[in-house]
């Protein structure tokens, strides 16, 4: 499949990028922002389109064409405003699912986080972050596009593990965080995975493979 | 019937208070975050009950006892950050619709923003708040509430004129303002009218009373 990545320049969508590129199943294709991630991806031998998720919806369809799959791992980031919390993560989130409906595009991944679902786990300082993040998230569940929604724990930079759980909701593990590279590995596999289409699940690091993990969900 | 104005104490939100005073058929409640506000209002003679937009749908629920309606007129304002944006303007908004589900009731009125429906009128400086209101209005119409969003022009602190243009989308008239208290007038009217049932527009000054306005809707 040809899976456009919204935010590939991001730190889960390099990671990703990469995963996609291995499987040799798909094709990632880049969702960038600056003339100079084109340029880079380019230089690396993947396919990057210059887009705007502050854009108009008919803005982003139009970098569309050819594509099966759409993963949202974009994010306005820690160092931004909550303004760019509102037109991205959210406003941004939600045009990208509109457009990919528009495009008669069926499959879409979310890459959104821990937690998400339910006010009584957004922690305080985040809280804004969570209210789009959540509002997205029901946007996606709301449309009748074929979607899987990946919250992860606390985003690491460690090196892939390659272990797992996955949960609908995770409250019992040891551990509460995750490597991006593991994100990036479990987004990978949703994508053509059928096990988890119209699910919403948590997934930090843990015990089984993510094969195994995706497959008893 | 039994109304509570949720950000009684705002500008809007005051006037109308007053408003659903005079009008002798109803009786303003209002849900105000301050203790000192409580102590104003029960001072003029109107119950007041303390609350906390920012508490979970329970709190808002157990403030809603005896209530037929209520009018979302809060806001977080222009004085605070964008996080008071996501927070009052959008999750506060869908947390007052989830509690008056809730509990039941079946009457809702929004005060909304002109605009607030189609991205291509958001102004720049004000596109956060944009954002909420469109997201906090579309929850609001695919709930089973019966509910009624108004979305004012440009909010002045002149006198009531008691003459307004109201149209789904305004975008022909010469003027794209109108008077706070005007505003409260038409939420007041709304209450009750049910030619504005399960109907979102827009109102500036103009050339009509507000009975014709609304019942030629």
């Amino acid at each position: 499949m040809n899976v456009l990545i919204m935010g590939a320049h991001g730190q889960v969508g390099q990671h990703l990028v990469e995963e996609l590129k291995n499987t040799g199943k798909h094709t990632p294709i880049a969702f960038v922002r600056k003339e100079e991630q084109v340029k880079e991806f380019e230089n690396a031998g993947v396919e990057a389109r210059l887009g705007d998720l502050e854009g108009s919806i008919e803005d982003i369809q139009e970098r569309m064409d050819g594509i099966d799959a759409v993963i949202f791992a974009a994010g306005s980031g820690g160092s931004t405003g909550d303004d760019k919390t509102l037109l991205i993560d959210l406003d941004g989130a939600v045009k990208v699912i509109e457009a990919t409906k528009a495009r008669n595009i069926d499959r879409f991944v979310m890459l959104s986080a821990m937690g998400a679902e339910t006010r009584e786990r957004w922690s305080d300082e985040l809280k804004p972050y969570y209210v789009a993040k959540h509002f997205a998230d029901m946007w996606l569940e709301d449309s009748d596009l074929n979607y899987t929604i990946v919250r992860p724990g606390m985003l690491e930079n460690e090196d892939a593990k390659g272990k797992v759980l996955v949960k609908d909701t995770i409250t019992d593990n040891d551990i509460y965080s995750i490597p991006r590279a593991d994100v990036a590995k479990v987004l990978a596999a949703t994508i053509d995975n059928e096990n988890t289409y119209k699910k919403a699940f948590e997934v930090v690091t843990g015990q089984d493979s993510i094969e195994d993990a995706l497959t008893n969900l």
